[in-house]
């Protein structure tokens, strides 16, 4: 019986099947009576006074008041010159540290048990700079932005995070032996935050290694810390491992606040059909719960879903299953009553 | 029986247990016959009359020479200003295509059966341009170059290889999105390029979305054409996928010559005491009979080797066998003859 104060939170719906899981997860938490008050805002995008399109300003206002928000999937608007939402968001708020945990359900199959791994990426710089140019016709450069403040920021939130979460170790992912002055620099970062926490077992590993490593055995990783590219490739990797985008969940942590988001597509060829899978959503959700510290809330609601998951009645169809959204919506909120 | 002339082929046995295995290679080419006569040389870097370090005079030109050459691991000598001996002879010969099979083992039990990739790299710009600077004191660039010249000319490798090779697909693995400039210009090369192909089936993904799809259905892939970094990258996946770089070959081709390699480590653990696998050197082998036109030879020494593998009496210690290097290579000779 929760006795603090009702928070606020941003919700973010977004598009295609962004809105029918939103509504699953809003049923989901009413159920478990997550003391938090949903604040639904738009971002699509909206042509400003200087001709260019942004983030509207009431969606902006809204996060920046409520300091967390949850966020569905976004179609990236077609056209020249429009970069991706997703990725103006996580600019927008300056959230640094992209937090992606990937765990074996139980019950569900892949090829691969025991996984449980989470990767950490820096969200901010790296090759997501958006420096480009064309130097002469045909001869294009792009800039990897590797900066010293970013990535001890980051090192600094990996460490803490491995040892909050009492997590066994911290894996260093790198092309230091190509990329000598950048990768060596966020290499170099990671050490010297390394001395701070001599409990956490700290290690480094070139990507393709990793890579290879990880299809062979998750087993040997825990927490992993990386540039941006990087864990935008290694998370993917370790969501085909344990089913996919739509049983993973992601936060994006920055210094004033965090937005959790499901990083799957806006699935339209099912969009509005009452078809689709809220489970990252919900997952994302739960994570926001603990970063809140509500984390009774996120035990319950995660429980619930792995259950319902784990009994197979209620899979949604890209689990093979035959449910409805709502069907397995409304099996975790009887699971939680 | 061969009735051409016999050609030379330069050999570069490498360090630790490049010796041992480059050994065991040109053992079983005997034993099948092979009509080639080896020229073994020493890459050992050595100081120019600039005091620069560099590969020896006459390793260059045997390679220009012969223009096929067969190679172990290299160590990277320790120390500042030495770059990756590996990366210096890709870039002396301008070997613009790396060419990695991945191919289930039969008999040899992984994760995954039926795996049968091939990831095309592109081998001389990209992330490894080896451009970088510190622009202030804590904030690096490292440039990522893309040309058109080298996107269409492996993008014409990797359709004609598709094509010839009687393969199904090709997919350009890319990020486009974050990348739009550089990412793009290697993409519209293969547009371009796949237009003169018809009869070839082409697609394009996002990187992160190959790694994910790769690991929980292989077979959905089968030749895949790529930016440098992406193809270091996927193409230890793909290995991690079969058994790992002991098992998987590599070859490196030019406008003028192809160099092949096996491209794990130098395992000084294990150096000169017969226990190393040299299996991925020799199907490196089996890759350039194929690309030197002598096919026959090539299926020859590769069904031995499948074999013996399959029948796992003569397995050495990475593959969860007893027998040493020189047993299995033994083996395979017997085979043979
Ligand atoms: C949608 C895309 C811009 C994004 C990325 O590349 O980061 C996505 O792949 C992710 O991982 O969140
Ligand atoms: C040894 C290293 C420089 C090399 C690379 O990064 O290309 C290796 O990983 C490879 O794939 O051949």
């Amino acid at each position: 019986n929760y006795s603090g104060e009702v928070k606020k939170v941003t919700l973010i719906p977004g598009d295609g099947i962004g809105p029918e899981i939103s509504a699953a997860v809003q049923k989901i938490f009413a159920a478990a009576k997550v003391p938090i008050e949903w604040e639904s805002v738009d971002v699509t995008p909206v042509r400003g006074p200087d001709g260019k399109f942004g983030i509207p300003q009431t969606a902006i206002d809204s996060v920046n008041k409520n300091k967390v928000g949850l966020k569905g999937p976004l179609m990236t608007p077609v056209g020249k010159g429009h970069r991706s939402l997703n990725l103006a968001l996580r600019k927008e708020f300056n959230l640094y540290a992209n937090v992606r945990p990937c765990r074996s359900l139980e019950g569900y199959e892949t090829l691969y048990t025991n996984v449980d791994v989470v990767t950490i990426r820096e969200n901010t710089e790296g090759e997501y700079s958006g420096i480009e140019h064309e130097i002469v016709d045909g001869v294009v450069q792009s800039i990897k932005l590797i900066t010293e403040d970013a990535s001890r920021r980051v090192a600094e939130f990996a460490f803490q995070y491995t040892k909050e979460q009492k997590r066994k170790k911290l894996t260093a992912v790198h092309k230091a032996n190509i990329m000598r002055m950048s990768d060596g620099l966020f290499l170099r970062c990671c050490r010297e935050v390394a001395e701070k926490y001599p409990d956490v077992k700290f290690e480094e590993k070139y990507l393709d290694t990793v890579c290879l490593s990880m299809v062979q055995d998750p087993s040997q990783f825990d927490v992993l810390v990386m540039p941006n590219l990087y864990g935008d490739i290694l998370s993917d990797l370790c969501a085909g491992l344990v089913g996919g985008l739509g049983l993973t969940p992601s936060g994006n942590v920055g210094i004033n606040g965090a937005l959790f988001e499901s990083v799957h597509g806006t699935a339209p060829d099912i969009a509005g059909q009452d078809k689709a899978n809220p489970t990252a959503l919900l997952l994302s959700g739960v994570m926001m719960l603990r970063y809140m510290e509500l984390s009774d809330y996120a035990d319950k609601i995660e429980k619930a879903c792995y259950d319902t998951i784990r009994e197979k009645t209620y899979r949604t169809g890209d689990l093979g299953g035959k449910a409805k959204c709502s069907e397995f919506t409304d099996e975790i909120c009887k699971k939680l009553s």
